[in-house]
């Protein structure tokens, strides 16, 4: 959208989406527009050399790997941007690189059916925080290209509301290999998703962060239903994950929760079960391949 | 193993089991031996007309259906066996048929690799109760057979035992894709087998029922890891139901679990999160392949 836009935008990524887009741009179906964007591309971090916003995108198992490689060639005055799941990905990234950065909360359904193109089948909106001159001006830079971008006093809690999402939908998308349409249909499948976010968000009040928009519990269930409604024919990344037989972020999600649980003594046997199963059948599959090769 | 002790046996079953059983018998490939068993093989149920001892193994999904089939070719004296998983398959029956029926408790790790091929991994022993006249003949019949068979005072309480250890591994091993061994080796997925044998041994009491040789908590626990143990290498049959895309027995497991604990009020949200999962994405092969179809 950036490039879109008219902004210099490189992508970094592996061969095969860097030579799609080299070769053809980037396909951008999307619910409002089905257009081609040219735009950059390079597989090497090094490409990251002198850029201002750097929109840190990799899933939360390479946080660490790719932050120290990033340190390397960036800027002092680079501008960092989590745009990733889970709650403690600035610190993750810190303390493995001393890089700050921002975290962003992002709310967009989308995939990448082949290397080169995005399917974007719902919402695609970001929120940073607090009011600085730095988030003013990313928003702003968001906002020109028609990316929604709010700025927040509790960031926090727009990050743990994302993840209380996050959890409710994508682990039992995944397991019951079922969409988020499914999840809501079936009134098991709903108590279970119902059970979760409780449970999430008595970590995140024993954290001291209060998710934003979820004062009220029920309104925090109501939400969940909402954006399973929204994004009715959408599997969780997690579930594209274990369908690929790739490592899923698990560990960021509900494996975050049950570890947070279990140092605050809070109860999360629901989050741990989730986190325990998809760790179990994605290990399952990384050995399948270790047999195979 | 009674056809290979020189018992008149037809085993009833789908059309290519019954084929290759009535051309090359049925070839036992078993822990203690190898070898190929002559025995009759029908696909009607009207085989068993004139049966003195039926051995009732369909899956608890069937169990109604089979059971008014069945009744219309007994004689009054025949005795029915209920030889599945559960603790409620003689209620079942008799309400679905007025057949009434002994269960047993099976234990056994085999599985049917291809039609007419048993293979066998480990124990291969029964439990029927209370002692009487027809438990004493059956048993007889087993243990001259090879099969060890006792008769306990508490059948009830060792059909919830099996239930402990069907709830335990089952469904985990089905969603996490492993083995029983697998499973321990993991100190997650024993935490979560864990509070799944506490839940089901909250319900039993509940139930007025003492699993039996579980009266200690952590005998049963150490029950459930022995028996991983001893069958490391096992898939469970919900497991192998689910990469078959067949409807597992879950219900009659987990999914009983969670029915009886909802009616006792007991809370049991470990089992009916395994329920609930395995259920999903059982009903998502079906729509999968109603697709294709």
């Amino acid at each position: 959208m950036l490039a879109r836009a008219g902004a210099p935008v490189t992508f970094i990524g592996r061969g095969p989406f860097v030579d799609a887009v080299k070769h053809n741009g980037l396909f951008l179906d999307t619910v409002q527009f089905q257009e081609r964007v040219k735009v950059n591309a390079a597989t090497d971090l090094s490409a990251a050399r002198g850029a201002e916003i750097i929109l840190f995108c990799v899933k939360t198992t390479d946080t660490a790997e790719t932050a120290r490689d990033l340190a390397k060639v960036l800027e002092r005055d680079a501008i960092v941007i989590s745009m990733q799941n889970g709650v403690d990905n600035a610190e993750q990234i810190e303390a493995a690189s001393g890089l700050k950065a921002l975290p962003a909360a992002v709310y967009v359904a989308a995939s990448v059916p082949s290397p080169g193109t995005v399917k974007h089948v719902g919402r695609g909106d970001l929120v940073l925080g607090p009011k600085n001159e730095t988030t003013e001006r990313v928003a702003a830079v968001f906002n020109r290209a028609n990316v929604p971008c709010r700025i927040s006093e509790n960031l926090p809690g727009e990050l743990w509301t994302k993840l209380v999402w996050n959890c409710a939908l994508n682990a039992i998308s995944a397991l019951g290999k079922v969409t988020y349409g499914e999840i809501i249909a079936s009134a098991d499948a709903k108590q279970l998703l119902e059970t979760t976010v409780y449970e999430v968000l008595a970590v995140a009040k024993a954290s001291g962060v209060q998710p934003a928009g979820l004062e009220d519990p029920k309104a925090a269930l109501a939400g969940a239903h909402k954006i399973a409604q929204q994004m009715a024919a959408t599997r969780s990344s997690t579930a594209q994950d274990m369908v690929r037989g790739k490592k899923t972020e698990i560990d960021s999600l509900n494996g975050f929760i049950a570890r947070r649980g279990k140092e605050l003594n809070i109860p999360v046997p629901i989050n741990h079960a989730l986190f325990t199963l998809v760790k179990l059948a994605q290990e399952s599959f990384a050995q399948a391949e270790v047999a195979l090769n």
